[in-house]
C-alpha cells in the first residue's frame, strides 16, 4: 500500500503544499498560493519602513493548496488516494508571533481590530522593535547572561520578546486585548487540530528556543522577575504563554473532522509540532551529525546538528544553538550570512548596464557567462560580503560592504564574480569557525534557489572551500522536511533518521573542487581574512573597524535616521 | 593699434590655433584639427597594447588651423589684420620624442621608414618601455640619486630616456639612423623658424627637466659615464642631443619667409621656445607664486611655482620640480592624480544602468542631478581614487581603487558622488603635502573640461578643501598660455607676469565652501586618510598595503601579464 505525507510550508510571500511518497521521497505535486493581502502578503506602514505584518486570514486561505495538491496528484498518479496521506508537517517563517484571544483567535480576525496593523501577525522581518531589542539584550547581558547563550550573545529586533514588548508600548490596546501571543508555526497545526486554545496548543521548541529565550534548562521562558523589570505587563503575560515546548517528531494534535472534510483528508491523522522553515529545510536536505546544510536564497542559513549527549562548547557569533530545534536529541546550530542572493540582486539591479541584458534574468545569465570565462584572481578584486551586515561570525548587523582592486578596466561581470567569491569566503569563515569550536563539517549539502540555479556559485564554493558541494535532490526542502516530520509524528517511521533515509537525497552531480583554483583561492582567502579582521573587529592591529562604523553613523545622522 | 599673439596647442587627438588680443586676453577664434592618422592621431600596434605613436606629418598638417583661425578672425572682427599677430607660442604633449636625421627631418617622413611605428613620434602615453624605466630608475638610485630629485624619486616608462633606450634595443635600425631625438614641443617651433638642425634648434627646459633628467646644476643631461653604463650607444648619442635648455619667454627663432607666406603671417615674428601643454596651461590660467592651478581632465595636473631665489625643499612623491619649467626664475612644481575624469568615465561606462539615460551624456547629467540632492555623508560611502594608481603623493602606479560602505540600497548616483569626493580628498592630500613642505597654497584656479562642465565637482572640491574654487576664464588655457609666451618672446610685454595680467583672468562665479558641508567632510577626510595610510603605505600599523599589492600581482600572474 502506498503511503504519503503532506508538507505545508508557509513562506514570506506564499505558501505551498507538497505530497511526498514515504517509500522514496518522490514529490507528487506541489501547489502554491500567493498571499492576497498587501504586497504579496506583506502589509506595510507607509510611515514606517521597518513595519512588516501579515494577515492570518491569508494563512487559512492558503490551506486551499492542500485540495489543489490532491487534485493534481490524482492527475499525475492514477489511483492516488488521499486517504493514504498519513501525516502532516508544518513549517513557517519565524519569529512571526500574533496576538490572539483566549480561544486562540487572532485579534486581526475580529471585527474590532479589522485594519489594525498591530493586531496582525508580526512578520519575521518586521524591524519596528529596534529599541526594545537593545533594551532586552542589555538587561539580559547584565542580569541573565545565560539567556543569550542560545543566540550568540545577542537579541534581535526580529525576535519574539522584542515584538511583544514593542506591541505593549506602541499598541497598548492590542496588547490589552491579547490573551496570549502565538507563533505562526504553532498556530497552523492547532488550527488543523481544531483547538487553538493558547493554554493547550503545542509550542515548538524551535521558535521557542531560537526566538523566545526558552530553555528547559531554566524552566522555560525567561523568569517573571526578569520580565517584570522589562515591563510588569510582560510578567503578567507570562503565565498565559507556555512553560514547555516540544520537538517536531511529536504530534501537535490530530486532524479535526471539520478540516478533514474540507481538505479531503482522513480525520485523525497526525499533525507534527511546527517549526521554522530553515530548520525543517535542513531536515529535508538530509541533515545529520557532520552534515552542514546551506540554505542559499536571499540570505544563507547554515544549519548543523550535534548530539546532546556529546560535548558542545559555546560558539561565539553563531545565531542559535538550541536543544531539539532541528532534530530531537541534538542541538540545532544555526549560522548564516544575511545577504547572498540579495547581494547579487542589489548589484544587478543598481550597477549593471543594459548591454548585459534587458531584464534581470538576462543580466544574470550574461554576467554568469562572462564571469565563468575568468580564472580565479584574474579580475584583481576582493570584496567583503557585508552589505547587509555580518551575522556569523561577527554578529554585527551594522557592518557594510567593501570592494578593493578596481582599475579603469574593471567590468561589471568581474565585480559579480568577486561578490560571489566574497560570499564563498564568508561561508568558509563560518565552516572554519564551527570546526575550531568542535563541530566537524564532514559533508556539505546545499539547497534553496541559488543551489539549484547558479552552478557558477556552486563551483566557486567548492573551489574556495576545497570541499565537494552536494545539492539536495528536492527543490522544496522546507516542505519536504515538514512532510518528514508529518510521517514521523504519524509513526510511519521509528525516528527522523529513518524517515530521512527513505525520503531525502542528493543530486547525482556533485561540484568537486578544482585543485588549481583552490590554490589561488587559498591566497585570496588569506587576503580576505586580513580585511575581515581589519574592518570587522577591533582587536586586529591598526583596525579600520572605526572607519566602517563611522560611515554608518554619519549616514544615519545625515539622513536623520535611528542611531543605535 | 591692435596686437595679437597666436597660441598653437598640440594635444593627443587634435591640435588648435588660438588668436588672442594682447590688450585684454580676448580669444578671437579657435580652429581645431583632428589628426587623420590612426585612431584620432594615435597609431597603435595590434600586438602590443602598450604602444602609442603619432605621425609627425599630422603635426605639419595641423598648421592649417592657423589659416583657418585667421579666416574666422576676419569674420568675427572686421578689420582684423593678421599682420598684427606679433608672436607665436607652441605647447605639445610630452615626453613625445621622435628620431630625426641630421637635418632634423623625422625618420617617419623618409620613404625608407614609411610605416615603421618605431620611426614615428613616441607619444607621451606609450608604455612599451617598462623594463627600461625600471633599469634607469634603479641605476640612478644607485649611482646618481640626484638625477631623480626633479621627479619625486622615480623614472617613468613615459619619459625620454626610457623611450630612447627601448628604441635602441627593440628597433636598432631606427636608432642607428637617428642622428638625434627631438621632443615634439621643440620640433614645431624649429619647423616654423625654418631650421630643424638638431645641433642648432632650441630645446625647452620644461621637457628637458621633467622628462630627460636635464639640469643646469649638473651641466645638462645625464653624464656620459652614466649613459654608457645603461648602453654605450646612449653615451655615443649624447653629444648629438643638447647641453643647454631654455625657458619659453625666449624666442626659439623667427618665423621663416616660407611659413609666413603659407600661413598668412608676417615673416620674422618671434616664436617662443616650446613647452609641455600642462605647464603652458598653468600660465594661461594665471599661475603665480601661491596659486595652485588644477588642470582637470581625464587626469589632474596640479601646478605651482616657487621663486628660485627662495627656499625649496625636496617634496617627496611630487612628480616634478624643475627650474624654469613653468615660469622663468621659478621652480615649476607638478603633481597630480592619474584618474579624475577617467575615473568617472570608467564608472559610467561600466557600472551605470540605462535607466539613468541612454547615452553617456544623459547618464552623467542624471547622476549629477541625483547626487546633487544628497547631503555629504548621506550615502555612507568612502572611496580611494586609485583605479589608475596614485601619482602624488604616493608615486605608485600600481595601486588600485577601493570603495567601502555599501548597503543593499546603495545606488549608482551615490557611488558617483563618492568617487568625486574621493578625487577631492586626493586633491586635499596633495595641497596639505605641498604646504607641509613649505609651498603655501593661497589660491586655487581650476581649468580643463571638468572645471567648466561639472559644477557638482567644483562645489564638492570647495567643500572638501574649505577653499574657494576659482575657474579660469579661458576654456583653452594651454593655447592661451602658449599665446602669452608668444607675446613675451616678441617683446610685447617685459615679462610673463605682465602678459598674464593683461591676458588671463578668472570667471565671475567662484565656488565658495559651505560651512556645514565642510564639517562633515572634515570627518570623512579623517577616515579617508586612515584608508590612505593603511592601503597606500607600509608604515602604518596593521597596513593593508600588502593586500592591495597581492591582488595586483595575482591579477597579472593569472592573466600572464608583465609583472614588475
Amino acid at each position: 500500500m502506498k503511503r504519503y505525507a503532506l508538507g505545508l510550508d508557509y513562506g514570506t510571500n506564499s505558501c505551498r503544499s507538497l505530497i511526498v511518497d514515504l517509500a522514496d521521497g518522490r514529490e507528487l505535486t506541489g501547489a502554491v498560493f500567493t498571499y492576497p493581502s498587501g504586497e504579496a502578503g506583506v502589509l506595510s506602514n507607509p510611515h514606517d519602513p521597518n513595519c512588516a505584518r501579515q494577515h492570518p486570514q491569508d494563512y487559512l486561505d492558503g490551506l486551499a493548496t492542500v485540495t489543489d495538491a490532491i487534485r493534481q496528484a490524482r492527475d499525475v498518479e492514477p489511483g492516488f488516494d488521499p486517504a493514504d496521506i498519513v501525516g502532516i508537517g508544518v513549517d513557517t517563517t519565524g519569529s512571526t508571533p500574533m496576538p490572539v484571544d483566549a480561544d486562540g483567535t487572532p485579534l486581526a480576525m475580529k471585527p474590532e481590530f479589522h485594519d489594525d496593523l498591530d493586531a496582525m501577525a508580526w512578520l519575521w522581518k518586521d524591524h519596528t522593535s529596534h529599541a526594545e531589542a537593545s533594551e532586552i539584550r542589555q538587561q539580559a547581558a547584565d542580569l541573565r547572561p545565560h539567556y543569550l547563550d542560545q543566540s550568540g550573545g545577542t537579541y534581535s529586533p526580529e525576535w519574539f520578546w522584542s515584538k511583544v514588548l514593542h506591541c505593549r508600548r506602541a499598541a497598548p490596546r492590542v496588547f490589552e486585548h491579547a490573551y496570549s501571543f502565538v507563533e505562526c508555526c504553532d498556530w497552523i497545526p492547532a488550527v488543523l487540530a481544531g483547538d487553538t486554545t493558547p493554554d493547550r496548543l503545542a509550542r515548538g521548541v524551535c521558535a521557542a528556543g531560537h526566538k523566545a529565550m526558552y530553555s528547559a534548562d531554566w524552566g522555560g521562558l525567561p523568569d517573571a522577575e526578569f520580565l517584570e523589570k522589562l515591563d510588569p505587563a510582560l510578567a503578567e503575560l507570562r503565565p498565559r504563554l507556555y512553560d514547555r515546548a516540544a520537538t517536531s517528531d511529536r504530534p501537535a494534535g490530530r486532524l479535526s473532522a471539520a478540516w478533514a472534510e474540507q481538505l479531503g483528508l482522513q480525520p485523525g491523522i497526525a499533525i507534527a509540532v511546527g517549526a521554522i522553515d530553515a530548520h525543517m529545510g535542513a531536515v529535508g536536505a538530509g541533515i545529520t551529525e557532520g552534515t552542514l546544510v546551506k540554505i542559499l536564497g536571499t540570505s544563507s542559513c547554515d544549519m548543523m546538528v550535534q548530539p546532546t549527549d556529546g560535548e558542545i562548547t559555546d560558539i561565539p557569533g553563531v545565531c542559535g544553538i538550541v536543544d531539539g530545534s532541528i532534530l530531537p536529541d541534538c542541538y540545532g546550530i544555526e549560522a548564516g550570512q544575511p545577504a547572498v542572493g540579495d547581494l547579487f540582486l542589489w548589484f544587478v539591479k543598481h550597477l549593471v548596464p543594459d548591454r548585459y541584458g534587458a531584464t534581470l534574468d538576462e543580466k544574470f545569465a550574461a554576467l554568469a557567462d562572462a564571469a565563468y570565462a575568468q580564472k580565479p584572481g584574474e579580475h584583481g578584486l576582493l570584496a567583503l560580503d557585508w552589505n547587509n551586515g555580518n551575522r556569523s561570525i561577527l554578529a554585527d548587523a551594522r557592518l557594510t560592504g567593501l570592494i578593493v582592486g578596481q582599475s579603469l578596466h574593471t567590468e561589471a561581470h568581474e565585480i559579480y564574480r568577486a561578490l560571489i567569491e566574497a560570499t564563498a569566503f564568508g561561508a568558509l569563515t563560518i565552516i572554519e569557525h564551527m570546526e575550531e569550536h568542535g563541530v566537524r563539517v564532514r559533508e556539505i549539502v546545499n539547497c534553496g534557489g541559488l543551489a539549484t540555479k547558479n552552478p557558477l556559485l556552486m563551483q566557486i564554493y567548492a573551489d574556495v572551500t576545497g570541499r565537494p558541494m552536494k545539492v539536495s535532490r528536492s527543490e522544496q526542502t522546507c516542505a519536504l522536511g515538514a512532510a518528514v516530520f508529518g510521517a514521523v509524528a504519524a509513526g510511519a517511521f521509528p525516528n527522523v533518521a529513518r524517515a530521512q533515509a527513505a525520503m531525502c537525497g542528493i543530486r547525482e552531480h556533485v561540484f568537486e573542487p578544482d585543485t588549481d583554483a583552490r590554490k589561488v583561492y587559498d591566497e585570496l582567502y588569506d587576503l580576505y581574512r586580513r580585511l575581515h579582521g581589519a574592518f570587522g573587529t577591533t582587536s586586529s592591529p591598526g583596525t579600520l573597524h572605526r572607519v566602517m562604523k563611522a560611515l554608518v553613523h554619519l549616514r544615519e545622522r545625515q539622513r536623520g535616521e535611528y542611531c543605535a
